[in-house]
């Protein structure tokens, strides 16, 4: 039995690193980090990387595990990530050994679109994880471009891709986060009146943002998104669009 | 003219100081500091406090300033936020003197239900603000529960507690985060199958916080707002609902 702690690091620059972060990284024993599987090798060097530059308990170990793959013979979606959840929580709890305080560094904030919260309660009572909360990709976008979330007294949805390419717009509001979209999602909207503020590898060295309505930076985004990913070899990004 | 840095600070634990921000204090000549106005008197000691402890630049000053009271005598909501975001607008300017670089600490993020930005845009042209992101009250409160924010692929809503009250759970989403929320609106909604996590001063050290089945819990929640408010002479509170 262990001691478990997610710790928020912010989205992938280490200066969104907070002083709680700092501190959770040096009060664990041992420190799970993926080595691969990620397809992101920069992404698992950088995540190294941060926890090296601020580590000062010389008895803190990093441990690096293999994050199994989806079983894809498995049809059903559910099942599928199921099973690699549980697979993933094997990895760890073999990693782990016999350390009673445990960390893991999650991108962004560990309550958003974050697996790693669901995969612990696999193995830890939920008295025994404690959380740090991070500096998501949401505001890392919004500050990328000095803007507000949301209007004055107004609502916004925070979604997903395949959300907006099955639903449209959301209802009942005028603002709409997307994320884990893949496919520039923001293509199957009808554009009229709608502005788009996006990014990649928002907060990073590599950021790239652009921002306008829909109608005419809608292409030059779904190029460049092509382009950055070719070159980088990987690519994450986030949109806020706004109707009205 | 002057470059102003806008730097979401966290909810109120100094921990949640990022290393980003902690830089951007110490890079300010002048950093801004409302002196009273938010009938919160331990939060603006709080916000003091926090600057205090990172600031290791002699040459940054910090200056105080009154937050001036919105004009009660204009009717029109709209007119009046105009009016006051004007007022301390020319209070910030006065505050400014001739300093070049210019800082001003935000709870949370700066893009999340803050005016701070619009106030900045009737100073400086958005070209010379910089924002450094912080992390929310809806991290905190997540934190706190230790509870994953949205479900599975699943998107949420955040919204206020005048929108709750007027319009009910949102539609379209089994979640909802209730922010701006003083009259506990969620009093206002059929509680059947609703969970509600509830917290107020997240991440702080007054931190409390109350999960269950909101017709069990809601009534709870109700009395221990009234109490904790009247202890600590104010409250910032936030939750969570879902549905289903």
């Amino acid at each position: 039995m262990f001691d478990l702690t997610l710790i928020g690091i912010g989205t992938g620059n280490p200066d969104h690193l907070t002083l709680q972060a700092i501190k959770a990284i040096n009060q664990a024993q041992v420190i799970l980090i993926p080595r691969k599987g990620e397809g992101k090798a920069d992404l698992a060097e950088l995540r190294l990387a941060i926890c090296r530059d601020v580590l000062t308990n010389p008895a803190t170990r990093i441990v690096e595990f293999d994050l199994p793959v989806r079983d894809e013979t498995i049809l059903d979606y559910k099942a599928r990530v199921e099973d690699w959840h549980d697979r993933i929580a094997a990895v760890w709890s073999a990693a782990i050994g016999d350390a009673a305080r445990v960390a893991l560094l999650v991108w962004g904030d560990p309550s958003l679109y974050d697996s790693t919260l669901r995969i612990a309660a696999r193995l830890v009572p939920d008295e025994r994880v404690t959380v740090v909360p991070g500096v998501t990709s949401i505001h890392a976008l919004t500050a990328a471009h000095g803007i507000a979330l949301n209007e004055i007294g107004a609502p916004f949805v925070v979604t997903t891709g395949r959300r907006l390419r099955d639903e449209g717009f959301p209802a009942g509001v005028d603002t709409a986060v997307v994320m884990l979209d893949g496919e520039c999602s923001f293509q199957s909207i009808d554009p009229a009146g709608v502005t788009i503020w996006w990014g990649a590898y928002v907060g990073m060295a590599e950021q790239v943002i652009v921002a306008g309505p829909l109608s005419e930076v809608g292409a030059r985004i779904v190029s460049l998104r092509a382009a950055e990913r070719a070159r980088h070899g990987w690519i994450m990004d986030i949109y806020l669009l706004r109707r009205g």
